[in-house]
């Protein structure tokens, strides 16, 4: 079954609100392995709404259409879809009853205007609105379906989930193929090196597909396949998933939606490992991260955001003629420091960062984007050096990650890269 | 001028990732008076590419593009524009020049693929990437224009704001009506409250246009008026700006993108303050706000993050007693933290932050969303108690936008609220 999803409003063309809704049809959509090939957006106007229906009505089984059907003069989606089936407005009296026992039950004054919401094309079928006025509509025809919903993200999301989404289940119930997806989460890696590691890429990937996604936090990989059945598609990711972690598994550190600072929160709980933070250049950045999920105090016992050199000597007792001798942004430093926090915290783990963020601060010797992370335990301490790019705040996120990561390789015992 | 968005990725089909590119390219289209009629949303699909591009190079004037221009295999966009203006893809030697540079700078390899990146369709000029490989096109003909750039959000932003923006800007012929938009940032101060005090709205705005925008950092008010040329149009905003001044001001902290952080970092560096920062709740994540802007150093000279109790009696100095009488989240101890952390750091303002952000960790005293903020200066020290929600992140972010506004008040001279 192939799908079109249409979003209908001048807020989202003029970039006021992103299509939240788009999204979150388009998942629901995949999860039922029903293949969205296309999505428009356009605005509140009955041309573009009536070209826009008959070219995904014409294309693809299912059309999803969001938007435009509130009790004011700029929504028309109703009265399009009325002329595109060539059909009258009639009004539905459970509709008419729905929208009056809502206002009783706000104890407001119902106003005219939305009785017409009452008004529903001959063609369609009505999905009940527990959350506002505008009904939805469902209509069958040609072997085709269409759905319109209103465009508020709860109204919505409320139909997909107790009207659309089981309708559409019972329909493909029985099919003949299963895609499924699977997305790997690496960072460290730059796109283009970790697709050198795959080799010859149609060999590898067979009839299956892969698509790298790449950010500042690292390059997403997304596999699908497409199987005979449930089994045979778990199998070939399964397969694929132990290939690929076999020449780059060092650098995945999840699955989907995780996220790399909850993932090292999770380690150090597992191991019942504590850890202390001092950063300067990443100002508190990375302390944010781990204490964004609930739980953190368990392993997080510190932070010191050591702006200053002042700082750094008062705080940690990093040694001032080191500063001297190497500058503030230094292995020697980031060693000290972590040393330094370690110490007065008493945590298993001192992490430490140091660098030049941008777009001031940079030396031929260092320039903008160079950063030291590092370790310490009760061994010893290492850092390791980077060189990020020219924009502080996309530096500040690659810095943040990668210290993240260096916890990470930490725990897990795999070492750092040279 | 009319313009279509295409956007290409099977990711913003499947629902993986929030259509921001769009969002983006509209808004600033629409900043710049071009009307977005369409946007559209297709896979790394080469038929559909094309096909999508041949229908809104007829019905536009201006199409831009984004997606699919990486070096892996599904990256085709490239391609497809090669073949929809029937030309060859030759090497360009600028690009593969900073792209050589790119790898020689970042201390990298180059692989083989990121060569054929360089390769550029002949009807195109190129727009430099200065944050990733992939150049991006821009076409004109036949009196219409087709921009191409990267799916990367901040690769394409780069390119929007450094070569399409100004481009376009030109190219704008002078118009009969000017249209201009101002958005007001407040804060600390509900949507509804906000809307009371204006009175009668529409006697207010007459013929300009508001429209209320809420978020966890505050609501955003963005005026549009239209007039007959730009001085009145100047005229009108400003007149409006100054009305809701009289009544709001105290909650207004900037304009258009404004960044709270920015300008409390701004308002600390033209009075030659110090500042210090103390968090428990946030975690760092206010030390990292006002980090985020070049030129911070000036005025922060040290943060702490005291997760356990051991950390704020240790670092800060916070009296055990006070802590086992009142809880570690109490005005008493906000006091102390702030007091402590002005002390140890000597710094003209000590803010320091304490609460319960949930989801657990609540009380019937104190239930989750309970936060004190305490700002401490020569003369002494106060402290200010809010209740936020549920949501653990939206409740530090509301905290932290808390606490800096709190700075700003204060240095303002503007007395908090009771």
């Amino acid at each position: 079954m192939k799908a079109q999803i249409i979003t209908i409003g001048d807020e989202l063309l003029i970039g006021q609100t992103l299509n939240s809704n788009a999204s979150f049809i388009g998942k629901s959509l995949t999860d039922l392995q029903i293949e969205v090939q296309k999505q428009a957006v356009i605005g509140d106007d009955e041309q573009e709404i009536l070209s826009e229906f008959a070219s995904a009505w014409m294309n693809h089984d299912l059309v999803i259409v969001t938007g435009g059907l509130g009790p004011t003069h700029d929504d028309i989606t109703c009265e399009a879809v009325a002329k595109f089936f060539k059909c009258e407005l009639e009004k539905n009296d459970e509709v008419l009853l729905d929208i009056k026992e809502r206002f009783t039950r706000l104890n407001r004054t119902m106003a005219l205007v939305n009785e017409t919401q009452a008004m529903v094309p001959k063609v369609a079928s009505v999905m009940r609105n527990y959350y506002g006025t505008a009904p939805g509509l469902w209509i069958e025809r040609d072997n085709k379906m269409m759905a319109v919903m209103p465009g508020v993200p709860y109204e919505m999301k409320q139909m997909m989930t107790n009207y659309i989404i089981p309708k559409l289940s019972e329909k493909i119930a029985v099919r003949d193929k299963v895609t499924k997806r699977l997305t790997l989460l690496t960072t460290g890696i730059a796109e283009s090196s970790l697709f050198a590691k795959f080799g010859d890429i149609k060999e590898f990937l067979q009839e299956a597909k892969l698509a790298f996604l790449p950010s500042q936090f690292g390059v997403k990989l997304r596999l699908t396949v497409t199987e005979k059945d449930e089994k045979s598609a778990f199998n070939k990711l399964n397969e694929l998933e132990q290939k690929i972690r076999s020449f780059a598994g060092r650098y995945i550190y999840g699955k989907a939606e995780d996220d790399l600072a909850e993932v090292v929160g999770n380690l150090l709980k597992e191991r019942g490992l504590t850890i202390s933070v001092a950063e300067s250049c990443t100002g508190g950045n990375i302390c944010s991260m781990l204490t964004n999920f609930s739980g953190s105090s368990k392993f997080l016992e510190r932070g010191v955001v050591v702006y200053s050199n002042a700082a750094k000597v008062e705080l940690l007792n990093v040694n001032e003629d080191t500063i001297t001798a190497y500058g503030a942004v230094s292995k020697e430093v980031a060693q000290q420091m972590a040393d330094g926090i370690k110490s007065i915290s008493g945590t298993d783990i001192g992490l430490s960062i140091t660098g030049v963020l941008g777009p001031t601060g940079g030396s031929d010797e260092k320039p903008v984007g160079t950063v030291f992370i590092g370790i310490c335990d009760q061994n010893g301490c290492i850092a390791q050096k980077f060189n990020f790019g020219d924009d502080r705040i996309l530096n500040k996120q690659r810095a943040s990650q990668a210290a993240l990561d260096i916890v990470r390789k930490y725990i897990l015992g795999i070492p750092l890269d040279a």
